[in-house]
């Protein structure tokens, strides 16, 4: 338990990486989160606070079978790319990922600062990771495999 | 499943009320909520955005058995009591209050503005909410009861 209930983002380190293949990495390399549900002691879902630069990526487009994913934008603006389009979301919008709804999304920065958002999503085991765009499938084991099956 | 994956959260219809029974609403009266998770068809997590006028309560003070909760403050300035006496949360702060740690905890706006904040926890079946400074305790099926076990 931690000693705290509250605390300042600013207190927890960034995490900066991907467990992307170095091949997808590049849209999503200046991406920082500071995993603040991990420094509260919540397990259930994880919560980070995430900057994203101008030109970043928040992922590949991508969708979840198992985890309901939210989003929160605390500075900036972003854009929401889903099988319907592109859709602006400015500063105090929310969007929503129900699990096993089959539309690939992801945030990117378009704008010329950088942009802040929190994103939670639930720790349900056996969740598979689906990307339209890419030759990618995150399996049940978290395992990195292309489209054919085969592990990278 | 909801048509939009985004949304600006003043498009979602506010709730005042309280489960509470009647005795123990005054506090928490001029309460509003948001029910933004619902809104986006999200099933696993309640997230909520919520205002707090001035001299009110986000609830009793209390803890979950099984829930992880967790606040994000958006605007505003709110007061957080736990065991460890009281914190002051600004804007851009966060909380995260374990499931089965139990320590009381809530969050109350001393300031002259309304304060919004953030919040979201798990649904995990048969969680008990427990309130160290009322005669109240919420048992697994809902139900409100004295700390007799009496029924409200």
């Amino acid at each position: 338990m931690p000693t705290l209930a509250a605390l300042d983002p600013s207190t927890v380190p960034e995490w900066f990486g991907s467990a992307y293949p170095e091949v997808f990495r590049e849209r999503v390399r200046a991406r920082r989160k500071r995993p603040l549900g991990n420094a509260l002691g919540l397990t259930h879902y994880g919560v980070n606070l995430v900057t994203l630069p101008p030109g970043t990526w928040s992922a590949l487009r991508h969708w979840h079978t198992k985890q309901d994913e939210f989003v929160f934008v605390v500075e900036g603006e972003l854009v929401l790319v889903t099988d319907a389009g592109e859709q602006k979301l400015r500063t105090g919008m929310v969007a929503g990922f129900p699990a096993g709804n089959a539309d690939g999304h992801h945030l990117v920065n378009r704008s010329a600062a950088p942009a802040i958002y929190l994103e939670v999503g639930d720790r349900v085991p056996g969740d598979e990771v689906h990307y339209p765009d890419a030759d990618l499938f995150v399996d049940a084991n978290l395992t990195m495999r292309h489209k054919s099956g085969e592990p990278y």
